[in-house]
């Protein structure tokens, strides 16, 4: 008799969006009447520019044609779409990344979620509190990380690392050492950033004791100050210590075109096994590449015309998280985020929790937010808006709030 | 000190395609005036049919509007293409699949690697020999294989069902009873089918054993007879047992364009745990739903348009596939599949082996087929050629071969 993978039973049950989800309709229903603002969930509200449009129209036409037509992609993408990035996401940079250490997938989601499989089940994670669920639930799948409590909702065998006020959301070095470090920059969902200086101690740290860092820049297209570092490469070292996972959802509204790529430098090794060729082989073997008109539209993100026009899209965003952090400071809140980051996280006022915060929001302003709870203990009391609504709603969203 | 995942250093290189790989360019180099004519790896030709452009031009416009833009798709596919699958697919031929039982994916390729992850390390699988070696190779990912005999090419754990021309190419019972049973009908290398009656045989021992079938499907539109199942759900008590693994790949031309899905019926369960929940689960966590257009482009094939257009691109491969066998049967050969699949299986002639086969066919009539012994050791002595080339390059290369 066949049994399943029990890891998978020792998740609990993933309730954030769908609570969420049952709490604004159940609002919705009772008040038919009032216009509900959702600025929770991450997803993009633009359209895509018409550069990607364009490019996308061009490949269809391709694969019209029995002269153009294109069958299975190459495994690890395209090399038109691989020389883009490494030209304008690293070359530009002063980052010495090749072309064939960068792999297309369809999209950092997944990405994060597979590439704790190339890594022994032995292996112990470290990631920030709070943090995106993807890593912690692959791993858990994986049966790395332990039994479970669910009253302190923390895993036995992870290390987190708390980012709160106190360190301005990014982590200390960990006292326990860790092998495999999650650090995702423009953080989501803090919506901190992360300074060069203060990430080049996290690549000497991780190869001072062998640890690997998954460095999730899936934001860094909202990146507006100086300081902050847009790859990890940019550190010294941290092509012996560190993958990159990048994203085109938050700087191109990919999300439902879905492209990504994953960056594992040569020099990467563990003892004499180097971890470019084992995801090599997983994307050999577990995936068949990202559609060709997908790839033709990421190369279009690099155009000079389709940078020219995500530019004003991040823009049209940031307009929004700026009006967002400003409104509600002046209101009184304690705000972070929204400078480097298209996530906004504010304290619930008054000693509220964050779910307390989320039902007075939906009831007294018809606004939705995320509860920070949702994203780790240390989210506890905090709350996130996002950027990615229109400006219109969230102009009114705010002022509702300021209302208050 | 971070470890990488050992059982990835159990895989032995994955030679067959680059070693092809390499044999051509040599010869290609050394005879420049010769045409080779590739009928080997299994990538169609035809450009995608008018409904289908059509389809994916309205959904990039709809992409580029504010007013239709979509972000994240669902996560287990956009409700009309699951509803087309299952109106279509399923219930057209009598069988009660509902469309909250499919599973929209990026291509089988990606489903048949990851399906075994929601089952125990310890379960063992058995599979065809010769095989498509992705559902050994995962497996071998995630240990659950024992120990690699480079002399046998085989895996100690791992129950190996030949399939020969003594079977007509459909594997007995095996004699050691599996866990989870790979069955791929029409079968990829061998072309071969299986009746009705046949495969009602195996969902009965599966349901007997409680063992699980996961049935690759993924050439059904090249059935021409009237007793083959296109489904496993046309078998009685098929879905107690049964994982049905579906591809747009070979019925619509997408290779590039990537669009699959899976069956998992309500029913299928380990005791109290349904497999339908942990599929669900893993592509919540792991996966981020097909890309729009895509899903937009696979509802077309289902449109009368799309279907009429589609009918006609598989009979010009299944002619390419009747030309093939006719000729090489009249020319002497042994030969088997090519009726309800796009693949031939023949007999290397005067007891060659399929390497020297293919050495023999490349030099003396330029034409590229793959040897049978690279799918699995039952493999040896046969060769395998594709119907997917274009009719022009068939007749030349059939007619080459019956020239020597």
């Amino acid at each position: 008799m066949y049994k399943v993978n029990d890891n998978y039973l020792k998740l609990p049950g993933s309730y954030l969006f769908s609570t969420i989800g049952k709490k604004v309709k159940a609002y919705a229903a009772a008040h038919p009447d009032r216009k509900i603002i959702r600025l929770g969930i991450g997803d993009v509200t633009q359209p895509l520019a018409p550069a990607i449009i364009k490019a996308l129209h061009g490949a269809v036409d391709e694969m019209g044609d029995a002269a153009t037509f294109r069958g299975y992609a190459p495994d690890l993408g395209y090399e038109f779409l691989r020389n883009a990035i490494a030209d304008n996401d690293y070359r530009a940079r002063g980052c010495d990344i090749s072309a064939d250490e960068i792999f297309i997938s369809d999209g950092a989601k997944c990405d994060s979620g597979n590439i704790q499989e190339i890594f022994s089940t032995d292996n112990r994670i470290a990631v920030c509190d709070p943090v995106y669920p993807v890593y912690v639930d692959t791993n858990v799948m994986a049966g790395r990380t332990g039994t479970y409590d669910p009253q302190k909702e923390t895993w036995s065998n992870v290390i987190y690392m708390p980012c709160t006020r106190e360190n301005d959301f990014v982590p200390e070095l960990p006292k326990e050492t860790p092998d495999i470090i999650y650090l995702c920059f423009p953080n989501n969902p803090t919506g901190s950033a992360i300074t060069g200086r203060q990430l080049q101690e996290w690549v000497d740290y991780a190869n001072r004791v062998g640890a690997v860092i998954i460095y999730d820049a899936a934001y860094e297209a909202y990146i507006s100050q100086e300081n902050i570092p847009h790859s990890i490469y940019e550190c010294q070292g941290a092509k012996t210590c560190a993958i990159e996972l990048r994203s085109f959802s938050k700087n191109a509204g990919f999300t439902g075109v879905r492209l990504g790529f994953t960056v594992i430098p040569r020099e990467l090794k563990a003892g004499e096994v180097s971890l470019h060729s084992l995801w090599a082989r997983r994307h050999g073997t577990k995936y068949n590449g990202a559609p060709y008109i997908v790839q033709r539209a990421g190369e279009a993100v690099y155009s000079e015309e389709g940078k020219a026009q995500l530019r004003q899209q991040v823009a049209y965003y940031m307009k929004n998280a700026a009006y967002i952090y400003h409104g509600l400071k002046d209101a009184g809140y304690e705000v972070s985020g929204g400078v480097n980051a298209p996530y906004i996280w504010l304290r619930a006022p008054r000693g509220m929790s964050s779910w307390e915060f989320f039902d007075y929001l939906l009831e007294k302003a018809n606004v939705v937010g995320t509860p920070g709870s949702g994203f780790g203990p240390s989210g506890e009391t905090y709350f996130r808006l996002t950027a990615f609504g229109s400006y219109e709603n969230t102009v009114e969203a705010v002022e509702r709030i300021k209302a208050l």
